[in-house]
């Protein structure tokens, strides 16, 4: 198939960054929350090995924002996730699971604690504001729920912290993983994140207020010449290479997350009123009978994956399916991530994936790539 | 700006019809609702008078359904909509705003009342089922609330009935407009209505069932041979002479359905329950300050509108903004759709756009073009 053209609209909305990424050569778009998110710029390989060696600036605005606040914002917010929030001071970022009422997955968003009476959410692509506020209004919470006119801007790769510091002053330095603080720009304070979307370090700056998007980027690019900086974006190789799942990719509203690996993110024994909370507990009690794995598939770099790949045993029988698939230059082999029956999830499980250019061996590993030596 | 390449991904989901498009020759696609939606075949402008003189299938699966099923099915209904269902029946479509509590527009679907206790919720590009499940739990209703299996196919244009009777016989030319009747294909009963995205005439068939989407895709182009048949899709030319508005384009949450002129499709004094019913009395009472409003645009083709254009008076003071644009062979002018101040919306009133190519002379309309002779 001929990959075709994206026809745009203010429905796929651009960003505040879009003219400095479109300046660097974007060559693909996916669309993300109602939003354009590159999806490559010089190639995948190419993208890929400077983001590991280097450092990139990503236009993740489409990570949108779900802002809660007001009295009753700490009481929704431990609703909204089975994760236990009481020990989350400000300051601190986490990863939540978030869940409807069967435990299936709406969005795997994290949650950033500006104060004890105000959160933002930054989701993953699905409308986590129409949950919201569909719960505040049953509910009748005391709450305002709104996405704010921010906009997050990644540093991501083995030379942010210098470019970040350039910029910002040596004090990020001294950000902890998932911790923020507020450094200005301009004069106005943004939340600076120690994360993001890769295994390879760096930061998330939450932009507040578009109109100094574009001052920001060139600071940046100003600030990372000496360091190589390249615009980037999430790269499809080092995220499956590392294990970070992809919400609507890799699981859906089908899966718990105890199926996706996140039951360690489910406190559902101490985390009192939240949705899923009688399903979950079920799922924990019993444990999942299919799991997101790690697996290697043999030969040929593997075509895209667009849609579920099948698994099966060597009966024939269907085991699972493959959701995320490539080729990884460092590992020498088709990295991919996948959804397992119980029956066959142990690490060294051969298994048969079929590619719609025919069946392929595969094998289930015990972790993902990264934690592995190159 | 070069037209960027789509990076496709299961987040972005091909469609049961997806193999008859790519046949089709599909040249670009846009993404609603997380799922593919042909944007052009030929070209916009041959796909256009095609459209008006003849038929065409439209892979609309994007449309997707919030079933709702059960003992509170219709008090939910009641609630997600300002218009007044009371008198609606089983066979009957409704286009019906929905509201958030302040009265912002969360989506523009259509209600298909399957049974006294049972609907789809047929939306436009945003993630109602968040909205609806959230309500749902919040309020503890007894209904089911889902996604099902079931992908609209539409047939539109002169033509279409000649079509559809081939393949369901000659009832379906007894469907009246916004009502559905069931026709079987391959034994399987399919809500077929008299509706569409487009002032061509035509229907949708709400296919149910994956399974039998493509088997019904070629019957459709087989019996469509000799009436001259293509594959299409919603027309942006057509869309926009028709005044078809597009949510997330020409409406968002910060607008009501009174500035988007849906005021009729708001019986706010009997849609007891509604949600968004304070302020939309507030709003009915006073009136909006803003309209949404057809314009012509003088001069050459304008450029594609992905944002909004302001829209100035004499002083230069902003009277609003044009969300779409596009240069109409039929009317032989640029026509558009835009959003303008009381002050400033009566007919005859001239007013400045300021388009990325330099600002243009644009005069409100009376009506959409389609109203007028061509």
């Amino acid at each position: 198939m001929n990959i075709p053209l994206i026809a745009p609209s203010r429905r796929l909305r651009r960003t505040p960054f879009s003219p400095g990424v479109e300046a660097a050569g974007v060559r693909a778009f996916t669309v993300y929350n109602h939003m354009l998110l590159p999806a490559a710029f010089r190639s995948l390989q190419e993208d890929y090995h400077h983001l590991k060696s280097a450092v990139q600036l990503w236009d993740v605005a489409c990570e949108r924002q779900v802002e809660v606040r007001g009295p009753d914002a700490g009481r929704l917010m431990q609703m909204l996730t089975p994760r236990d929030l009481r020990a989350m001071t400000p300051g601190q970022c986490y990863y939540v699971p978030m869940v409807d009422e069967t435990g299936g997955m709406l969005n795997d968003p994290v949650a950033v604690k500006l104060a004890d009476d105000r959160y933002w959410i930054s989701i993953a692509d699905s409308d986590l504001l129409y949950w919201v506020k569909g719960i505040v209004w049953g509910l009748r919470l005391d709450v305002l729920v709104d996405e704010p006119d921010v906009h997050p801007l990644a540093v991501q790769g083995p030379r942010a912290d210098d470019v970040m510091a350039a910029v910002f002053g040596d004090g990020v330095r001294d950000i902890r993983f998932f911790r923020f603080g507020w450094f200005a720009f301009q004069g106005r304070w943004l939340v600076v994140a120690r994360s993001g979307y890769s295994r390879q370090g760096g930061f998330e700056i939450y932009v507040d207020g578009a109109d100094i998007g574009m001052d920001l980027w060139r600071a940046l690019m100003e600030a990372g010449a000496p360091h190589d900086i390249r615009a980037g974006c999430p790269n499809l190789i080092e995220r499956i290479e590392g294990g970070l799942l992809s919400y609507g990719n890799d699981m859906t509203r089908e899966n718990t997350p105890h199926e996706c690996g996140l039951g360690k993110f489910c406190n559902t024994m101490t985390a009192i009123g939240c949705v899923g909370r009688d399903a979950l507990l079920r799922v924990a009690r019993e444990g999942p009978t299919r799991q997101i794995r790690a697996l290697a598939i043999d030969g040929a770099p593997v075509p895209p994956c667009h849609e579920p790949w099948a698994l099966s045993d060597a009966k024939g029988q269907r085991v699972g399916q493959v959701t995320s698939a490539t080729w990884s230059p460092d590992f020498a082999t088709n990295v991919a991530i996948g959804m397992v029956r119980m029956t066959h999830w142990e690490p060294g499980t051969e298994l048969m994936l079929h590619t719609p250019e025919g069946p392929r061996a595969a094998q289930v590993q015990a972790g993902f790539f990264h934690e592995q030596a190159a």
